[in-house]
């Protein structure tokens, strides 16, 4: 056990300023829940959203689709295509796009229920294209219950007074290759998802991202990105532009290469001979969701 | 996004053997819950534990404490007792021990109404002794969901398929003061708890510890040891034993040291310069309960 009586107030870690911001999509959807019964507290989400594709895949949008939803608190959701499928002939977007459509025209469906995991199966059932991708979903009762059910390793983060208080863990079979919804038999299926639920409070933040945000983002950047802005548009932007400068540097020691050497992948022998080792961000599709829990009765934040 | 588009079965990593098994205290608590439906599986834990004292608290059996239940799926807690309170001569073992105890004869409680958050605010409420610990209670469902509520830095880990699926992440105000409740009015309640949930499936093994397990037992070695045991008794004998070793041991660089080395602590500089930096495992109480989710058919392992 610590040896420490608590007796102060909490500290929080130093800001980080992020330099650069060219954002490709933007997007804000604040909206505060029906007061239904005013002595109840009623909480749903306010949300911004980035997604900063590939530099290789920018004509046509990366391989990531998200939605944000206004449906009881609020639903947000991330696919992310499997890029392999490139080598098929086969476009990876359409997959992860037609999956996020799917699942958003579902999310008021009765027989979804309000489930995340019920939304995934029927959202993949619906889904015609050829391909496979990793798909998370959060869906926040108006009551403070957030249900998320993910296949693979898109990610999840609450950070609740300067700490991640939840976090999400990829699911893979082995490193590069992440549990993934698929047009194939070979793949995940709904019964795969991990599923789990958090109770959150006015004042929260979610995080939700594909894996190009948690490959090139430390959790403890993503505390300090977001202690540095009080708009969710702006703590999105930031959070997207900082995987995405990680991503773009080479000597960056990134999660990714981290994760890399810790599976025995790194440079040939005569390099590590010279004091050199595997580092680099790595570049992907990027797409960050920032939710703010807010109240009913709280105004929704715009600048 | 991941290249590869998953073909093959699922790797597992390789298992590590534990060879020093010097266990203080054991258990094995097995029990298949009622089948009152038998067309719907009903799941509970089959649990082993173990709990080995800091070497200079085991005469008085160190300052952990923890339960284990069979209602309905079953419950396991642990709480932490906060060593600060010995300077103030206050033996630090008695708050962590009558919140456990009050904690274990309230799990069947109707106002509880099986909520782990509402068990730790009873249990917190009839605990007079002066104190503080740390606290985390697990409930089973026999439907598979699993509600955590978690004040301060124990820890759970759920395993399936080799792989962490779930992880509790600690609270604290700085490094090595934890959330924690107290005795007195400046400590934290059951409204700081984290609470959380996730649907457990048959074979899914749990890990719940006191930070003496966590601070000195990395994820990947959890998971490893757990692939070489299949009896909970043996997993958790291992598990333990694998976080004393490191706790003993100077120069291994443990989960502690890395955290401690990450928020600037670390030796002096002129050792530094020659080379040095901080290591060890922590000395502490070790407390670990392993949990394995049967379902009413299942036979529990009984070794």
């Amino acid at each position: 056990m610590a040896n420490s009586i608590y007796s102060s107030q909490q500290l929080f870690q130093p800001c980080l300023s992020n330099k650069h911001c060219v954002p490709k999509k933007t997007n804000l959807l604040c909206f505060a829940s029906s007061q239904l019964n005013p002595a109840r507290s009623e909480v749903s989400f306010c949300t911004g959203t980035l997604l900063i594709p590939h530099p290789n895949k920018v004509e046509r949008g990366g391989e990531d689709a998200f939605f944000v939803s206004n449906f009881k608190g609020g639903v947000i959701a991330v696919a992310d295509g499997v890029s392999g499928w490139a080598e098929q002939n086969v476009d990876p977007s359409l997959f992860s796009k037609e999956l996020m459509a799917n699942a958003s025209s579902l999310v008021g469906d009765l027989e979804v229920n309000y489930d995340p995991q019920i939304l995934i199966r029927k959202a993949h059932a619906a889904t015609g294209s050829k391909g496979s991708a990793t798909a998370i979903v959060a869906m926040l009762e108006r009551n403070g219950t957030m249900k998320v059910a993910s296949v693979g390793d898109c990610g999840l983060r609450v950070i609740r007074k300067g700490q991640i208080i939840f976090s999400t863990t990829p699911q893979e079979h082995y490193f590069d290759c992440p549990y993934q919804l698929s047009s194939e038999l070979v793949g995940q299926t709904y019964l795969d998802a991990v599923v789990s639920s958090v109770e959150l409070v006015e004042g929260d933040t979610i995080v939700m991202g594909s894996d190009g945000l948690f490959d090139n983002v430390f959790d403890g950047e993503i505390v300090s990105t977001l202690a540095a802005y009080s708009d969710v548009v702006e703590a999105a932007k930031a959070l997207a532009n900082l995987a995405s400068n990680h991503s773009l540097d080479s000597r960056f020691d990134s999660p990714y290469t981290i994760e890399a050497r810790s599976k025995g992948l790194d440079v040939p022998f005569w390099k590590k001979f010279l004091g050199m080792k595997l580092t680099g961000g790595k570049l992907d599709d990027i797409t960050v969701i920032v939710g703010q829990v807010i109240t009913s009765a709280a105004s929704p934040q715009l600048t």
